[in-house]
């Protein structure tokens, strides 16, 4: 019933206002840093694996005024990495980039022209260079490619779709980019803040194959302080790690992920470690806000999870039980249906448990559900009512259907932010970890049993 | 096309003869080794912690004519086992066994009388042994359980049926035991052989929550075969390890795996290794089709899996990247839609392989599925007619919904045991394992969104 009266609210003046807000926040959100422009353009193409499809693709460019030296990335562990992967572990060895350009519907992983895939890269890297008239060369652009993986690029549409993308370039917004950086996203991620006088932007990609173990598919932080290029690289996977390395739709991890940090330098630092501190809070504030918003993008997400895994002997074994309980297919599909199933909690701790704690006694954990606590001490805490009560909380925090989302803007967008909080302590230690992840559904099916049709 | 086909023939004449065909199978399968007796009953009751439900349990007894030294077992390795888990293992250290008594519905995990869980499994263990007239005691019975997780056992309904249950046995078939232990299993799983002049009958429940890390959930072997109890303990882990353990339905390990294997020793064995060989050779295989049946019969399977993964560095590397495939939520879409997504498998291989072999290259790598080359030293092998020769190939090996398989005894049955074959050779050392497992429908979702309701 409750559902009903959601439903139907967001067909009238709710929606609206909801609507509103939402979009007042992308727009201020979006606010570029100083000395970075944006463009993206679209174009069309036959797949040579699946010649009587149109697809179509996006591309997106994210240019610096003046070359900067200062720009960090982590990317995907996969052994299997996509060639933007490979060619942007060399771009990190160059003393300056000033360009990344993004498409999306092919990752460009093993598939290519006879010369290969980073080849494929390259040739739009320097197509780019040449129509921005980089002095530097291609070495100055940093390819990414997200999409169906084992497809070829279509290079020659890409190259031929270049000077648009250049001409169509503005410093007002982030936002063209995060729209058009998207495959199966229902809706723009992107992210800000202000710190050090200057200012942080951040957007992602990222709906299914999602459990980054460097970074998201794709994220982007672009800011305007002069962070230097050392403490930028040392920072950046340290926030990768408390976010984006904490969440998990899927347990899929992609050939793909990649998080990109380019700071034009436009604003001063004031030297010391306090200004540096500032930025780092204000970077993993904006990285976990995006990484949430990842998570409620989810493909058919109608639950997003917020595991606490404290009272551990390690971060690390705390957050690999915080995974093992969102990756839980068993737990997830009971959060889909608002089950308040918390005999799949305990089986998916105990079994991480047994691996990567097999000597520690756990016997004494205690487990909460929105603050109701349901296991203590090694014994159930239900009685008669615990189910309806869970039943009610996990109803509070149930996402409509992107598809039932109204939307005059041309995407639909997440009417709430609430989770589904569950605390577990395993009386074991100090270590704590927060892990997010999304409840499994009928949807999140039907979208990949057929995806690239 | 071929599926309309398939599921008109099952309703008519061929369905009829596929039925007969496998009813001949589980009723010559059934036949019981020398030395042992099995009952089942049925019993109601309402759990304390859903008082208005109306909950049916059945109660399965296996009972040896004399107590026997010759019995194996291996657990799960979850740190929150059940009850009868953490019985059964004292069990393991007495001199003798005689019988084994399986509820399902309740699995007995953390929740319990005052007395707790443990002397809950006692009670039903103690109430058997005075029926049977046991001198030994309740030492002498194995309690197993399986069901909902978090609920405590209707001790007193159950001691109540003993009387039933040890009336109710009968000396010519285990195939009543192996319908006693289902829970939302769509059919009973049986396999057996004969070896050594004697015979192996086993019987397995699992249909969900299936990653076994020692046995699947519940799975019982028994065997007239005089085998000697060092000789069983020794062996029951190696071929737990080949076959159970290399199953997977959903990655979720439960809190009651179980696997227990009891020779009454009717049939006496020759000395020597040759005959011991034998008789795990039958083991194996035995046990191996029993997994088999596991996945097939899984919730919502509408695929098997075989992943083959050879030229690996060690078997256990094998193994995990085996489950990394058959465990990516993402593939396991793909292969319920017949969408031959092979970017996914490289998606999942190369994940797992990122952790479990960071410095070996596997670059060289090549995938076959069905037979057919689509990933070839490190390059995609499609082309224009790959996906749709890999389409049919996927489709022919689909298994019907088991609401819609005809069904004249009670239970539907698998119309056929094909599996879609997937083979990665890693070119990286001479180690492989075969794993196999099943795909991710939306049935399986809506079976575990709303499981005790």
């Amino acid at each position: 019933m409750a559902a009903r009266m959601f439903a139907l609210a967001l067909t009238c003046a709710t929606a609206s206002a909801l609507l509103t807000g939402h979009m007042s926040r992308l727009r201020a959100d979006g606010r570029l840093p100083r000395g970075f422009s944006i463009g993206t353009t679209g174009l069309s193409f036959s797949p040579a694996e699946k010649p009587a499809m149109n697809a179509k693709m996006n591309m997106t460019l994210v240019v610096l005024d003046e070359p900067t030296e200062s720009f960090a990335a982590v990317f995907t562990r996969n052994a299997f990495p996509g060639a933007p992967v490979l060619v942007g572990k060399r771009r990190m060895a160059e003393r300056a980039v000033q360009a990344v350009v993004v498409n999306n519907k092919i990752s460009n992983v093993c598939a290519g022209s006879p010369d290969g895939p980073v080849a494929d890269s390259e040739r739009v890297c320097a197509a780019l260079a040449a129509e921005l008239g980089l002095a530097g060369g291609a070495e100055l652009v940093v390819p990414c490619s997200t999409g169906v993986i084992g497809w070829r690029l279509p290079v020659a549409q890409m190259c031929a779709a270049v000077p648009a993308l250049v001409g169509a370039r503005q410093r007002e917004s982030a936002l063209p980019a995060a729209r058009g950086i998207m495959t199966t996203d229902a809706y723009p991620k992107m992210r800000a803040a202000d710190a050090c006088g200057g200012r942080i932007v951040a957007f992602a990609k990222g709906a299914g194959m999602i459990e980054p173990n460097m970074a998201t598919m794709l994220a982007y932080v672009l800011t305007d302080v002069a962070v230097p290029r050392d403490a930028l690289r040392e920072m950046l996977p340290r926030v990768a790690a408390a976010s984006f390395n904490c969440i998990s739709v899927d347990g899929d991890q992609s050939t793909s992920d990649t998080l990109i940090a380019l700071a034009s330098g436009a604003v001063p630092l004031a030297s010391g470690s306090a200004p540096l501190a500032e930025f780092e809070r204000a970077l993993l504030s904006v990285c976990a806000q995006l990484a949430a918003d990842v998570v409620r993008n989810g493909e058919g997400v109608r639950h997003v999870m917020e595991v606490v895994v404290s009272g551990a002997p390690s971060e690390a074994s705390a957050r690999a039980i915080g995974k093992a309980v969102v990756n839980s297919n068993l737990f997830k599909c009971a959060v889909a249906g608002n089950d308040p199933n918390v005999g799949r909690i305990l089986a998916a701790v105990g079994s991480c448990a047994g691996v990567v704690l097999p000597d520690v006694p756990i016997g004494g954990a205690s487990i909460r559900i929105g603050g109701r606590s349901v296991f203590e001490d090694g014994r159930f805490q239900l009685t008669g009512d615990t189910e309806d009560v869970l039943y009610a909380y996990f109803k509070q925090a149930e996402l409509p259907l992107h598809a039932e989302t109204p939307c005059d803007e041309g995407f639909p967008f997440p009417p709430h932010e609430r989770t589904v909080l569950i605390e577990v302590d395993l009386r074991a230690g100090d270590a704590r970890a927060r892990v997010l992840g999304a409840d499994l559904t009928s949807e999140y099916v039907a979208i990949n049993a057929d995806y690239r049709s």
